[in-house]
């Protein structure tokens, strides 16, 4: 017997693969697994050992404090694919970054950093051959932490559990998106969990949704609850607008979450000599140059889309088209984090790591 | 063979109860489950059979809806034992109702009602000898409902599962509280889901909660977000202000729980002759009536504690300590609503329910 080294991640494969019953070419998003998991359980005021096991169902009791009082936190990221068959993330230390600020807010431990990072690449990298070749090809990353502890009193939990599991994904088209912007209904509040990506701030959301939905509009945009009258982002993604020339989206605050993709479209939009403006989008400046036809763009910007287009949106039961363009930024820039995302441009940013 | 009679509920009755090694006079809250528990699934848009069976630990996966939407709701009552050993819910018909709200607002489907509250009795029924008999002995019961089916993809679960637990509690006493009055954190949103039951609007408490604890206050008076001007209520309880002999209390909105306690102390309030108004609280007009003498009493009501006085507050870092008064309107209130509760006098407004 030796002591276990530092740092160290135990390893027990599955005896054999699921991969050969999976279809690549109809994968609908989220929805299949790879072979294994990483678990990280955390006990007694400290994070135990992580292991990477069998992707499985595990057991809970019906007291565990996830399910009364929603401590739960998550990530989402990629990894991609290039032509050399060599797999890389993008920006994972953001993630972490994030995810440990989430961490803070829902008043759980923060994940120590090797165990995020260094947890995510020998997951990944055992799981190598779920990620497919080809632009639009990824596997999908959900690092996540679930407070296990049991007891029905509304107090922090002392048990979490750490894990991170995998999903091959498909170029992700959802179709045409139209949207609403939000008038009644509101996804975060001043001083409220906004910022984090809290289990809870996204079924807050499904109710309106589905409303939005039931009138024909896929997203919707939330304002601020306390005017509505700024435009803050949508269910899973930052939002920008481009009013001529220029690119704005709201600046990050308590109430929006912190997008790596909007981020780094920023970063890119500068480089390429794009005027980006963070600051607050109201509601009828929109409506302004939507009516004198200076509004050229909108598009939401998240993980899963990367970019998101949208055709049109709803305001006060009047829908507004935006025009269909050639030199559309919102792609152009889609292009270039893209190429960057596969290893199929130079990374003069620094954001990509080999796994 | 013979069909299933209608409204039903399987009962599979554990072989050995656990109850002889329980500690009723050292439990602590929320900590202690009883033998049985209810267990009912929702699958292909229909609920299933309901089943009592053992409460034991349950398999999920571990990319189930609750993780990473947080889609979970609950709610918590309380079953109380008579000198005859008669067991008394205390309007369970509300508690169903405001089960039935929250579901809506997290997109979940409704449960139906005789599965509520038939489930909810037999399951009592089945479990009376853990409800023990003296003021303050009670059970207290946690329906809930959580999102159980599987896929990372932030739109609502297809599948969900309703379970009741019970726990046995002691007279709650939580020590002399002294509350903080939120100046930057919030509860909930305009257009939120503040008036739900639901998981995430806890844990999004823990943290605000934690800062207070640190500083030495047991709990949080939350204010709308918007302005912080008005008291709304506290993190599992809702709030009433005396000021000379009128209580205060806000009026529920979206931001705010419907609670049951409030609304019956609201009633017997009116029976006895004490005026209540239910209307906007503004911290301002709380802190003159705290400087100049009319303010007597603060206290909250929920279910787990009945009636909980407060003894002082803080707002900008001052102190405003209550007086300490002889004839307390909280402590009445709370002793007569609790007589009702324990069968101990006469329940002119037809809320018990005997199991
Ligand atoms: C609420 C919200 N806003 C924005 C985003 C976009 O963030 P990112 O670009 O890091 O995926 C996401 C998705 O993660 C989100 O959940
Ligand atoms: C946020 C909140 N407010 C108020 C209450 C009080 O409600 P009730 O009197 O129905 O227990 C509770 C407890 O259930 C609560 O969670």
């Amino acid at each position: 017997m030796h002591p276990d080294k530092p740092h160290e991640i135990d390893i027990v494969k599955t005896p054999s693969s699921k991969i050969n019953s999976v279809d690549f070419d109809t994968l609908s998003f989220g929805s299949t697994f790879t072979d294994h998991m990483l678990v990280c359980d955390f006990r007694e005021g400290k994070w135990g050992k992580p292991v990477i096991k069998a992707y499985e169902p595990f057991l809970l009791d019906p007291s565990a404090k996830v399910f009364h009082y929603g401590q739960a936190i998550f990530e989402g990221m990629k990894a991609y694919k290039d032509e050399h068959d060599d797999v890389w993330l993008f920006r994972p230390d953001q993630n972490l970054d994030r995810f440990n600020k989430s961490a803070v807010r829902m008043a759980m431990p923060e994940v120590e950093d090797w165990i995020f990072l260094e947890g995510l690449r020998q997951l990944v990298d055992l799981e190598r051959d779920w990620v497919k070749k080809g632009l639009g090809n990824t596997l999908y990353i959900r690092p996540f932490m679930i407070a296990v502890g049991s007891g029905v009193i509304a107090a922090p939990s002392t048990q979490y559990r750490f894990m991170i599991i995998l999903s091959p994904a498909k170029s992700y088209y959802s179709g045409e998106v139209k949207v609403i912007i939000a008038e009644h209904f509101s996804r975060a509040a001043n001083g409220g969990i906004g910022a984090a990506k809290a289990a809870g701030n996204y079924s807050a959301q499904f109710y309106p949704t589905k409303l939005a939905n039931e009138k024909g509009f896929q997203q919707i945009i939330w304002t601020d609850d306390a005017t509505h009258t700024k435009l803050e982002e949508a269910g899973t993604m930052n939002v920008f607008f481009r009013i001529n020339d220029t690119l704005y989206t709201a600046p990050v605050s308590e109430r929006i979450l912190d997008g790596v993709t909007r981020k780094s479209l920023i970063a890119l939009a500068q480089r390429e000599g794009i005027n980006v403006e963070e600051r607050s989008v109201y509601v009828d400046e929109i409506i302004k140059a939507a009516k004198d036809g200076s509004l050229k763009e909108v598009f939401g910007a998240g993980t899963a889309a990367v970019v998101n287009p949208i055709v049109g949106f709803s305001y006060q039961d009047t829908y507004y088209e935006l025009p269909k363009l050639d030199n559309s930024i919102a792609l152009q820039l889609k292009d270039k984090l893209t190429k960057i995302q596969y290893n199929l441009a130079e990374d003069t940013f620094g954001w990509t790591v080999k796994v």
